[in-house]
């Protein structure tokens, strides 16, 4: 039995209609039930919850960034904490990106080698190196429970002869990624049990030949778990679905699956159903702290308009007595009315960015339990 | 006896070398120790924190204000919720500011009369009339314990003659609103027990004569406790000092006496030393925003220099492992080190500020518990 089966134990549902999953991943820091959603904590805190309260609505695990830890606080900040799990004390399982998809999006001024990327600095202006070696390391010094490959994140659109050539890229470094890993765990001693897990990270655009490719070399080299990369942005829904499929069936079935930065409540349904067990997305803090409430409806989460989204600051809720949810459980939901939320917005109140991220954190999470029972 | 009596106990402490008192001031909502301080929830929250975080804090009274509620959300939204209670979910007594003040220190356009005060609504540019009668009906549909008569806060430097003026119309609607008030009462059935108490303020600028005046026109109308208004307007602390004992030294012994918007830790002691009760300000909750934290030394409250402020976005604090205050049992303090919240600010994250803004109302809290048994 490979290390990966002893951490991810999977519950095979023979009565399942669709093609979803059920298992328990086994981290340092504790266990997680997938298909699970990670609420998201880029710079050591998940926007204006408290690491209580993310406990108190259930989140097992988060995910946090190393491209922006990198930057502030600074590796030798995290170290003196312990990692990031003592700066932001979250004592519970944490995923860290290793910062290939923020290279890409968010620095102005960047090069891509084969060596590595380097990159300027939003804070100070500072050359920042990331190469796949200093990736993994960062990610050590953070104490990831699962770390990722540093890869290049393709744009959307691009050629076939750009994705082909990043790829080459990624995989390049994905072995390199892997080396490292081994070599510091052997270093560090840590046994099968104790050790990270590392996701390997599937790239190749929308097109399939280069997925597979992708698939087939990251197999090769061996990862805890694969993610599927590159999606979610700008491709639109039926791409991202069908790269998801593609690469689902490809995948090996023991290990645990990631589609990262996705995604909508229905988006991830879909995906969960073509078994992808893990997910990540700004979408419900964003969401909420623009004032859009996810709302159920009487569905079930496999059904068509199974939420409403709930725009707080229409002049429509000035009077409304109700809560955003009758059959919410949250702080917001128990507590206050529409009305009230609506004039948190209207004044600026902290508190109303408060609930509404409750709210939302709860709809998700909420919605991933309703997954892994049916 | 008479009913300001029963619902404001004094504990006659022989003992005490200053001239401070000790008392409990029962109110429709509850009890509340006096001395104490008021966290301000000018628009129905307390920046940043939730009702339970207030509670727990152990704050007994919370202070909002009318001239802003009036505006957002106006009182037909809280009539529906039956008063600022319901509509922000706090259970334990609330005073309420008539709103003078900000009618003179907010208002762009404003007309004073003997009628009342007219002045443009900040949100929609409507034009608003307060008249004490007004301020009063509106603090019956808030739902206030504790209601404040309309004034006009006179601003600082001004000259006698228009302070004695100013006077003039203040004393004439502290008339109607006690007029106004019992009115009501009568009306709406309420005893002696269950009805809110109505407070009087003096004012008179800077000049003795006119305080002196002030306080003995407001007590032959009679009121349940008297607030020294006009204050902290830009006088300076010797001259506050000086107006708060002129004032204490001629109001009633067996009233409440409430010192509006003052202050800073220093004068809030001062001021309990020559027998104030009550007090509110922004200052802990606003300093919270700006990342200024109190923190206690070990000297008592009676001594000089009893507490630093630590500016938490200095430098200094980058690495700083110790949390910002090791003797303080706050969120903040028990969880999280200085350079945590420092990064939290240089992140602009919202949990920054929910932090800093529970450890400032609890160093105040606390400090007023001292003050209390001392």
């Amino acid at each position: 039995m490979s290390s990966i089966q002893r951490q991810f134990q999977l519950f095979p549902q023979i009565s399942r209609k669709s093609g979803s999953r059920m298992g328990i991943l086994s981290l340092p820091h504790g266990k997680v039930k997938t298909p699970f959603f990670m609420p998201i904590a880029t710079r050591g805190a998940v926007k204006n919850i408290s690491p209580d309260e993310i406990k108190a609505l259930g989140a097992e695990i988060i995910l946090s960034n190393t491209y922006h830890l990198l930057q502030r606080p600074g590796l030798s900040i995290l170290q003196k904490h312990k990692g990031l799990h003592g700066f932001m004390r979250w004592d519970r399982p944490i995923l860290t990106d290793s910062g290939g998809f923020q290279v890409f999006s968010l620095a102005k001024i960047r090069k891509i080698t084969f060596e590595g990327a380097i990159f300027q600095s939003e804070i100070d202006g500072s050359r920042i190196t990331l190469t796949p070696e200093k990736a993994i390391e960062a990610q050590y010094i953070i104490g990831s429970d699962i770390m990722m490959v540093l890869d290049e994140c393709t744009p959307y659109p691009c050629t076939y002869e750009y994705a082909k050539k990043s790829l080459a890229i990624t995989l390049d470094w994905a072995r390199r990624s892997k080396n490292h890993f081994e070599k510091i765990n052997k270093k560090k001693k840590l046994s099968e049990k104790n050790r990270p897990l590392l996701f390997g990270i599937v790239q190749g655009s929308v097109f399939k030949d280069l997925r597979e490719e992708a698939v087939t070399e990251l197999v090769k080299i061996g990862f805890d778990g694969y993610a599927i990369g590159g999606v979610a942005v700008g491709e639109g829904i039926n791409q991202i679905d069908e790269i998801v499929r593609w690469t689902t069936a490809l995948l090996p079935k023991d290990t645990p699956r990631y589609l990262m930065g996705v995604g909508k409540p229905e988006e991830i349904v879909r995906a969960v159903h073509v078994g992808v067990d893990m997910f990540d997305c700004v979408i419900p803090t964003r969401e909420a702290r623009h004032g859009r409430l996810y709302v159920r409806t009487k569905k079930r989460a496999a059904e068509k308009k199974f939420y409403d989204v709930l725009n707080i600051k229409n002049g429509i809720f000035k009077e409304d007595m109700r809560p955003v949810d009758a059959h919410c459980a949250c702080l917001l939901c128990t507590q206050f009315t529409r009305s009230y939320l609506r004039h948190l917005f209207s004044t600026n109140e902290g508190l109303g960015l408060r609930l509404a991220t409750l709210h939302n954190l709860n709809f998700y999470l909420r919605l991933m339990e309703e997954l892994r029972r049916v």
